[in-house]
């Protein structure tokens, strides 16, 4: 194996896995994700190459892994979160698969749990949901709202921070309850973290402040945060309203 | 902090988390399920007590854990995959919550989307799916069927093995295509892993032979395994169909 597509975590470095940092501690090439922290950077030995991606298209990351690859050298990908969720690791391993440069996944641990986890939102919980949805919000027109407003369970919708108000109106158009309890989850599992816990039909005003990227979080799971979630600023959401 | 729901991720001993490995190597009692590697649970130092929580359930482990945090132990709970993906945290942490005994949740890699992986299977994919959907199929008839067969992009179904046979018929009576990808990955992440790729309406019979714990995963992006999984076991997908 020369290249490793390596999940690095929400973004907390203590959450990368073991594998992953020992793949890290002994590269050769280090081509990695603006979000990546810094600790993790610093984990590649003294010689290592470092390449931050942060002005390479999708098309110039493909092709400088199959190039690094080609040369026989030992590549780590480093990317945020886990590489086959809205990571786009699954275009770098086709690419890698074309040119017939061997490749391993190594995965990471996703946002879709972590980032909940981190305000004390549990995404499953018996008789609260037992089903999640998952989908990328940067282009609301491009999402069945009316089959997502009727979903049961938690909805997750990554990257869904600045379309949030369209987002918001098109699932309350489409019948889904304005009190539902709400979460938005800014820069999760880093010291920068921020969230915010309203009904449906305030989050998107509640949330105008924050940073990007956010997870947001819909659903009565969210509820728990209030019990489970330490220090979150919570405007509107009664735990008993939803468990 | 005295109880630690750690995620030990989907079998991999190595795809543990840093902070996890390090949570472990230090606790005083460690808890851990059925199917934590024996690898990570000799990590534990040669003094602390290890409880299999083979034969208790899950009131008794509730209570176990809050027993252990009154007496200010440093407790380790350790999961299989992610804490609060089907992995009944939540009911753990709520206890902890409720007994006034500190906590602190560290997620894991989720079998979610590193089972796919280790079959060459991302759950999301340019142009293929931006949507993924995750249920628990132990029981059909809890599910709403016609919504899942609906719902666009990837699904996924954990537990769904014993049942998968209604599961499928479900499906392809709600008018899911009968050509549609499909995969179950046996034991995923582990060296007894075994994966059966199919179209939906033969994967049922394809996986008869199939042992729990098992992922079944259903959507275009299953295509893929073709190219990216190596040394998958593929019955009939073609890549060129799907992608």
């Amino acid at each position: 194996v020369t290249v490793y597509l390596v999940g690095a975590g929400p973004g907390d470095p203590g959450l990368i896995t073991v594998k992953g940092l020992e793949l890290v501690r002994t590269c050769e090439v280090l081509v990695y994700d603006r979000l990546i922290a810094a600790e993790l950077v610093d984990e590649a030995p003294r010689g290592a190459m470092r390449i931050a991606r942060d002005h390479l298209d999708q098309a110039a990351i493909d092709e400088l892994l199959v190039r690094l690859g080609c040369r026989g050298l030992r590549v780590v990908r480093l990317k945020g979160g886990d590489p086959f969720v809205f990571g786009r690791g699954g275009e770098e391993a086709l690419a890698l698969a074309r040119a017939g440069v061997a490749f391993e996944i190594v995965p990471g641990v996703s946002s879709i749990s972590a980032v909940p986890a981190s305000a004390g939102i549990p995404i499953t919980h018996r008789g609260v949901s037992s089903q999640v949805t998952v989908v990328a919000g940067h282009d609301p027109d491009a999402l069945d709202l009316d089959a997502l407003a009727a979903c049961p369970g938690t909805l997750v919708v990554f990257m869904g921070l600045k379309a949030l108000p369209e987002l918001v109106q098109g699932l309350l158009a489409a019948g889904r309850a304005p009190d539902t309890p709400a979460a938005v989850i800014s820069r999760g599992s880093t010291p920068a973290a921020e969230t915010v816990v309203a009904d449906l039909a305030a989050i998107a005003d509640a949330a105008r402040s924050l940073a990007a990227p956010a997870l947001v979080v819909v659903g009565d799971v969210v509820a728990l945060s209030s019990v489970l979630g330490g220090n979150v600023e919570s405007t509107s959401i009664e735990y008993a309203a939803a468990i």
